[in-house]
């Protein structure tokens, strides 16, 4: 552990300040406190972090590299995520833009169990884009959730998934609609022949985690929604340890990026804590994200990265069956999508409008520019 | 279950779009559908938020007050966080800004085990302003971390706390750090007659945060430091529930409040998840807080609310000596200050510099017009 990474920063300042600003975070990000109290060479030398570049980054923004003893991280995962950006995500002019770990460090990662291949493989699905719907409105009754699980595997959606609301209120209660809808879409497989997935969501303290995914592990249940940054990082990769055969699907709740670089929390965070696939909020849908912000997140998520497995990008948030052809061409193949309200809108036709999303994503010729495979 | 809790949102927008924002945040934060999907009345009637009120809140924005079916969130505490401000934080343009709970939700959370009351009863000072000192940097071994532990409480200090990036290194191993700084603090205790309470940092995920609670328990600990946004809520809950004797010191890294409004995160739902004391950046310190923002921050971490007990406000982030009577009367007695590396900087003169920030807070009298207690 004599190693240093690399955490990088977008600051909002003017040009006579960023040094300052630079240095002012290597000091919150390692020993935060003045150089003059710290006596030892030893922790001069070893332990506060160096500023190792500023470069310019538009009108009034730099980026900033910071240099952090692996030393101060040790084999602590949450310490990580102190040591790169704890008392700096207080400061409104800094945004968490990158970081780059050495390997003694990224070995703390295992990573996404599964990943791009493990979901291809469990859906018998090899090549093509994939599809997820999700049942809402949560209030529905759990016979009600039942048949819409059916109805969407039966329309030939890979993986179906809880709505992120859907907890375990009275209406809906999570053991008994866990068993009803992992039953209903084996029905559904067992009718077609073709594999699909649901995914229940998971949400609570760790301890209800835990007992959660061990009645969704006894019904039988290969995959799950989570929401990590609102289960809480550390939890999310507890849970990853202790139940390694579930196929994580991320959800976005609570995942404010506005310190922390969408790209960055969702295309590279999500992956190295152990996200199979990972739903965000894609360009022209209900939030703002932008194009670029789109393709670099997907791009994090399947890019080489040390032995960690390529995880799943889920454009979601608002897409309308319109759109697939568009996405399809933005995201390639390695890619997930999914379609939530938008299937719903008309009462009568929800299996018709599901099959046209299935079809229309089996249907797709990718154009020559589309993105590679992860 | 049958009732409604109202949360408000600060939305930065056009008065022509308030409207249209307001109905999309009640969506998002309930069914997260079309209503048009929605054929059930009960559904539409008992699930779907409303949006009950919009008010003018400064230039470009607008205070929206939404009621969320409190049957939406069960008896899960995360749920609670899902439903209030779940997908809403990924955009750029809201800021979660309060909320209200009725009596069945507020249920969920038995707050805070301690309290002020509490702390003030474990250090035996029912009425004085409260003293907090850091040991820094992190790189110092054992010795040299229980030898400063020694010191700051023979200044008289009443609470010496790990700093936050202070986790389980090679130079510092948590369980030889806990027993050698809870020695040396028993030895002070000791020797000066005055209570005092060592709080070593608590990071990492779950399983490890409870094992090394178990040691601080073991070693005779009452006080931790712990961030719970780093550490996640979630996980902070549960902890809380399975340690209640320990007084939970909060530390705001990875606590970026740019979504959440600062005196909200910090000054309740830190206080409703059980945090006995909360650490916040002051105004004037090394981040960006107003005056307005510390002073919400304190008022809500003390204001009568249903059975929770009070919260102790601990302002700190570069606060120095000559501040001492500043922050005493705007702060009032109800307050712990916290000073880190100020103490330091003359490495031979630490316990001077020490007694004089203790000198100083037991000296001070209050204005009139200074804070009430809580």
């Amino acid at each position: 552990m004599s190693g240093w990474l690399t955490a990088s920063y977008l600051v909002a300042c003017a040009e006579r300040d960023v040094a300052a600003r630079a240095a002012a975070i290597a000091s919150e990000q390692s020993v935060e406190c003045p150089l003059e109290a710290i006596t030892e060479q030893r922790i001069r030398a070893e332990i506060v972090a160096r500023v190792t570049a500023i470069e310019p980054a538009g009108p009034g923004r730099f980026r900033v590299d910071v240099a952090i003893a692996a030393q101060t991280i040790g084999a602590n995962p949450v310490q990580f995520v102190n040591m790169v950006f704890g008392n700096a995500s207080l400061w409104d002019d800094v945004q968490f833009a990158g970081f780059d770990l050495p390997p003694e460090v990224l070995a703390l990662f295992p990573g996404p169990r599964h990943g791009i291949a493990g979901i291809r493989r469990l859906l018998g699905a090899p090549e093509r884009a994939l599809t997820n719907a999700a049942m809402k409105p949560q209030g529905l009754r759990v016979p009600e959730l039942a048949a819409m699980c059916r109805t969407f595997a039966l329309a030939g959606v890979d993986i179906v998934k809880d709505d992120h609301g859907i907890d375990d209120q009275h209406y809906s209660p999570f053991a008994e609609r866990v068993r009803a809808c992992q039953a209903a879409i084996a029905e559904a497989v067992a009718a077609t022949g073709k594999p699909a997935l649901y995914a229940p969501n998971l949400i609570g303290t760790p301890r209800v985690l835990r007992e959660r995914a061990r009645i969704a592990r006894e019904a039988g249940v290969r995959a799950v929604l989570i929401a990590p940054m609102l289960v809480g990082l550390p939890a999310f990769f507890d849970l990853v340890e202790e139940f390694p055969d579930f196929v994580y699907l991320a959800h976005p709740s609570f995942g404010g990026a506005r310190q922390i670089a969408p790209e960055l929390l969702f295309g590279r965070l999500l992956r190295l804590f152990g996200c199979d696939a990972v739903i965000f909020v894609n360009v022209g849908g209900r939030f703002g994200y932008t194009h670029a912000t789109c393709a670099a997140l997907a791009a994090g998520a399947r890019a080489p990265w040390g032995v960690l497995r390529p995880t799943l990008p889920v454009p979601a948030g608002g897409m309308r069956l319109e759109r697939i052809e568009e996405l399809l061409d933005f995201y390639g193949p390695d890619t997930m999508l999914l379609i939530g309200g938008n299937l719903l809108i008309d009462h009568a036709r929800v299996l018709e409008r599901t099959r046209e999303f299935v079809d229309r994503v089996l249907a797709h010729r990718f154009a020559a520019g589309a993105p590679a495979r992860g």
